[in-house]
């Protein structure tokens, strides 16, 4: 027979760690399967946004995380899950692990340009979050690539640090709230340029400039790329989960899913007002247990 | 003229610490107002479930904060909030402190018994949070005080932990949902004392036993009171934010509450569905500010 457990946790970032410590206190028997614990933690230079900790790196806070869930006596799985079924009331994780409940916690990715020298200066120049990165370019020079709400809101964040942000664009006219453009227009840090490409991002230990498709070059420490985000949801049509329009899952107050015995918490759901913070991802995790918990433990009442 | 602040966040637990972390990192300006810095932690002995220490003590986690918000160069001002009231387009905070806008982070008490011994072993075996403490009484004795849901909840949890359980309630049957109640009649280590009043907890350094109004007396190794929680909404009137009927402060996703510029987070307001613990508070404290900020910005902007 296989392994049954109360809950198998699909991803070990904030919101998998935080359901996988709740279940131990809670003594529900849980498995994490993720391809690398941690998640965008272990991908995040320097964190000052996380309570508890006024600067620590994101691989020594992954590290922490894992201690606990030692602790906690939680099982870690890392390995990448291929698919999830219902069999009847339980649902079958890669063929072989059993589980009263799942909670998909695969968070997202970050979309990427695809251009030379942007994987090699992740951490190094290279920044997907300027509410969690801004304040490390405190008086530099950075440039914003995107044109959304995202980008304007990433632009106006790095104003408050940066001595100078570029917006670089491919169309003609950003594509945010017109409140948001205008308060990019009015702050004289801030230099739009539009129907431009970033080809390349080159540096030596750290980003030094961006090649544009103009053929011009900037001078900049900094390439906050925010182009959209793409849930990791691959594995949410096997089991029915509904996602909505951008790929997310939307979820109740208590991170329920569309499907019983399903919970989804951290990015890659709709919960805390889609903040995708590492304190939201926590919490919601916690919701998630809380949940599963009370409802395991009507049906096994019920069952009596 | 008064110092005006972006923010006033009424509240110095995680919620309010949260909160101040996040607009300190967005560059608003803010001011923490607390009677007891750290709020409930502080009271907490020991936490195993806080995301990042696999275990601290209450008193720990508070001073970490508190260095978090000093290395943000947050204001903290340790005094009673004694009224609020909105003057034009801003609050003004006792009088003297104006701020363009609130948060709401005053946490939640526990209803008291109010019994000889009660506040003397807070942290010494009297406790008011199951899910926080219930790990510490391994093979241990303990009573749950009260019949509701929280109650019932409390006793299946400490029956994962305990050898013992006993729950004292006043009345002759728990007023929990069958489903708990059958879960509690289930458990053999769990047994229902009704019609039965503690009326003083008694030990030496640590709780040793309970006296009941029938006369007897119960050796216990800890107390968790579950008598329900009363919200601090003392300010709430004055600026007309509405509670509802068990005097919490409905919020929407993004923490806001029924008056513009007055956000809640924590214990005090819906969010979380109503989980109640640290990692919750904090993020929907993260949560608030980072509305704030997006409302202030298009406000700044629209005046251009």
């Amino acid at each position: 027979m296989y392994r049954l457990y109360d809950v198998a946790i699909i991803g070990g970032g904030p919101a998998g760690i935080t359901a996988a410590i709740y279940c131990a206190r809670y003594r529900l028997s849980s498995i994490v399967f993720c391809e690398e614990f941690g998640g965008q933690v272990t991908k995040t230079h320097r964190i000052e946004n996380y309570p508890g900790f006024k600067t620590i790196s994101g691989v020594e806070l992954a590290a922490r995380f894992r201690e606990q869930l030692e602790f906690n006596k939680v099982t870690i799985e890392e390995s990448q899950v291929q698919g999830i079924s219902k069999q009847g009331d339980t649902f079958l994780i890669n063929a072989k692990t059993e589980a009263r409940s799942v909670i998909l916690a695969m968070g997202m990715k970050h979309r990427k340009l695809g251009i030379p020298g942007e994987e090699e200066f992740i951490g190094r120049g290279v920044s997907y979050c300027a509410t969690c990165d801004g304040a490390f370019f405190r008086d530099k020079t950075v440039a914003v690539v995107g044109g959304n709400d995202s980008a304007a809101v990433a632009a106006d964040i790095l104003s408050q640090h940066a001595k100078k942000v570029y917006i670089i664009y491919r169309k003609e006219s950003l594509r945010a709230e017109p409140a948001w453009i205008e308060r990019l227009n009015a702050e004289p840090k801030i230099e739009i340029i539009s129907k431009t490409n970033v080809v390349e991002i080159k540096g030596t230990s750290l980003v030094e400039k961006v090649i544009l498709d103009t053929g011009k070059e900037l001078k900049v420490d900094g390439v906050f790329i925010e182009i959209g985000s793409i849930p990791s949801t691959a594995l949410t049509a096997g089991l029915g989960v509904k996602t909505d329009k951008d790929g997310f899952i939307p979820v109740d107050s208590s991170q329920a899913t569309n499907i019983p015995g399903v919970y989804s918490a951290g990015d890659i759901s709709s919960g805390s007002n889609r903040m995708w913070q590492i304190v939201a991802a926590c919490s919601e995790g916690a919701i998630a247990a809380q949940s599963i918990f009370i409802n395991l433990r009507k049906k096994t009442s019920s069952e009596f």
